[in-house]
């Protein structure tokens, strides 16, 4: 089977998704979505109508939907891209404050989508580790000249960078780009919008996949300044100009606008974090404080692999990767309060050998 | 205003829309959509039962969606991928198979995507003039090292260049990947799809955005021998994972079983284009010979830009541009016979000074 690769794309390094097995029914805690349904306004707002005017091409500035995040989060539209989904947002960022002279640095532990993003424009990386308790400390980034990419909460730690160490970083260099994923932060976190006020490198990348219950829509975007953003439509308008489809347009805009579902989301999940934590550590497991839609937790009886195989068997889908410093660990989504009840459980009939 | 662009940002090339001004209605006739809305079966497809399932992921693989194009194209799933319109699986296709010492070719008069995503990459780009009469003619693409695109039937021109040519082309270098683009090939055109089986090195694109009226969805794909699917495939995990919403999906699917609707419009598309074309030439028009749902047509009275300026003023969006050998046409899409019966008149009129 001849590939007909470029040297390019001999070198890539293909994320690898969750698995979405099709064989049985699983309670599924291994992709971080959203155990609820998307918003009711967001369900009317995908009416037949809508449907029918499917034949006409998106609008390709997204105005509908960037008017919506600028009004929820205090900026201008001409602040805010959006994306299909924040992978691509991020995409975007490696092509457009990256390239000759100009690399990328990020954690060791983190998203490992940047190490896809940055083999696939050819970039220099700079990895840099977390320290021994995954914590990330931004002085290890201060001197690095490239654009900087750091999830925070970082993935698949959960842990928090705080918002005065990625002022302090944005500060440190203002010829630098930082870019700040914002993917799981609004789950208790502290995000660094408003600091885009300030700092005109300073870059913030959300998604509706997790607190927005929208991972089906794809549906990601990016605030900063309008610079920033300007750059990001110069890659934009070269890779695909329509890049979000109508259905998620309106999607998106209703999602954002329905403030009280999606305050309700969020707590409700912060809540279900809490009682797991707890019940995870009864039962001897070490969990990382989290921040996130998720834990990142260790048995002090079983290995991460067996925990993950485990669980698989009886119906549970955790997410373990297979990493020197990760593979004690899994990482659980968190879902609903019976989702995470069954988790409990079946955890428990394994550490007693049932 | 700083935008802190990479040196291979700074020179992008990015595409230019065609205009969606939202001043007032205007009978829209400039970027080549359906004037016809999705098939009933896809607006069923859409229902509030899916719209509830958006907090989950799609199914990276997009199964639903290849499973049915291969089926309606007699391949096996393998041969399919499916991308957010066929622009994205453009692009996957020059960073699978262009790079280092692979440069691309492309005519002088085609998608002017093709640069766009030229620079997206960096690539090296032999642009290949078309003769004097539009027509595109395979034998000055022959001795090309690297890969071709070649958009079958061409854009703006509307010309079809023959199967037996495009196997000529594949046939005559198997060590080089030839990519045919046939955005517009249901109106009348002849599709390579069934030379993939034949040819290791051929890669057919086609999108659901004209003939099955779903611009809207985002909806392309490539059909093509395993080896180039699963090269596009690294590109894609190497991208945007989940590149195929939720919607688009189930919306992609039924498209695509709804054979009957499907021929339905791409009959009255080349109905209204055979009106459109006699209609044009009895005022005045040269109409190049079109196989795509658009004609290209000059004045013997107006230039280019003045019958394009014109008709916006009298309500009726066509695209001009505003280059050497393009700026004395229009490119026309062809919409329903009501919206082409008001571009005639809106001519007549412009023709006797009304």
């Amino acid at each position: 089977m001849k590939e007909f690769l470029s040297p390019e794309a001999a070198k890539l390094s293909p994320y690898t998704p969750g698995e979405q097995p099709l064989d049985k029914k699983y309670v599924k805690l291994n992709t971080n979505e959203s155990p609820f349904p998307p918003s009711p306004k967001v369900l009317d707002a995908l009416s037949r109508e809508e449907s029918e005017k499917l034949n006409l091409y998106p609008d390709p500035a997204c105005r509908v939907l960037t008017d919506a995040i600028a009004k929820r989060h205090g900026v201008k539209p001409e602040n805010v891209i959006a994306g299909n989904g924040s992978d691509e947002i991020l995409a975007f960022a490696f092509r457009a404050f990256c390239g000759s002279g100009i690399g990328a640095a990020y954690a060791d532990i983190t998203y490992s989508f940047y190490k896809a993003q940055t083999a696939l424009f050819g970039l220099d990386a700079t990895v840099i580790p977390l320290r021994d308790d995954f914590s990330l400390c931004v002085d290890d980034y201060l001197n690095f000249p490239g654009t900087v990419f750091i999830a925070n909460p970082n993935a698949p730690t959960g842990m928090e960078i705080s918002v005065k160490d990625i002022s302090r970083l944005a500060k440190s260099n203002p010829e630098r780009v930082v870019v700040i994923d914002e993917a799981y932060v609004d789950f208790g976190g502290e995000t660094c919008v408003p600091l885009t006020a300030r700092y005109d490198n300073l870059l913030v990348v959300q998604t509706f996949s997790k607190s927005r219950s929208l991972a089906g829509g794809r549906v990601g975007f990016a605030i900063g300044a309008a610079g920033l953003i300007a750059a990001l439509n110069r890659v934009k308008y070269s890779f695909n100009p329509y890049n979000v489809n109508r259905l998620s347009l309106v999607a998106g805009a209703a999602a954002m606008e329905d403030e009280a579902y999606f305050q309700a989301c969020c707590e409700a999940i912060q809540a279900n974090r809490a009682w797991t934590a707890d019940a995870l550590k009864k039962i001897g497991f070490t969990v990382l404080p989290s921040k996130a839609n998720f834990v990142f937790a260790k048995s002090d009886r079983l290995s991460g692999e067996e925990a993950y195989r485990g669980l698989k068997e009886r119906g549970v889908l955790v997410r373990w990767f297979d990493a020197p410093r990760l593979k004690d660990y899994l990482r659980i989504s968190i879902g609903s309060r019976d989702q995470m009840q069954v988790l409990i459980d079946r955890l428990k009939e394994m550490s007693e050998g049932t």
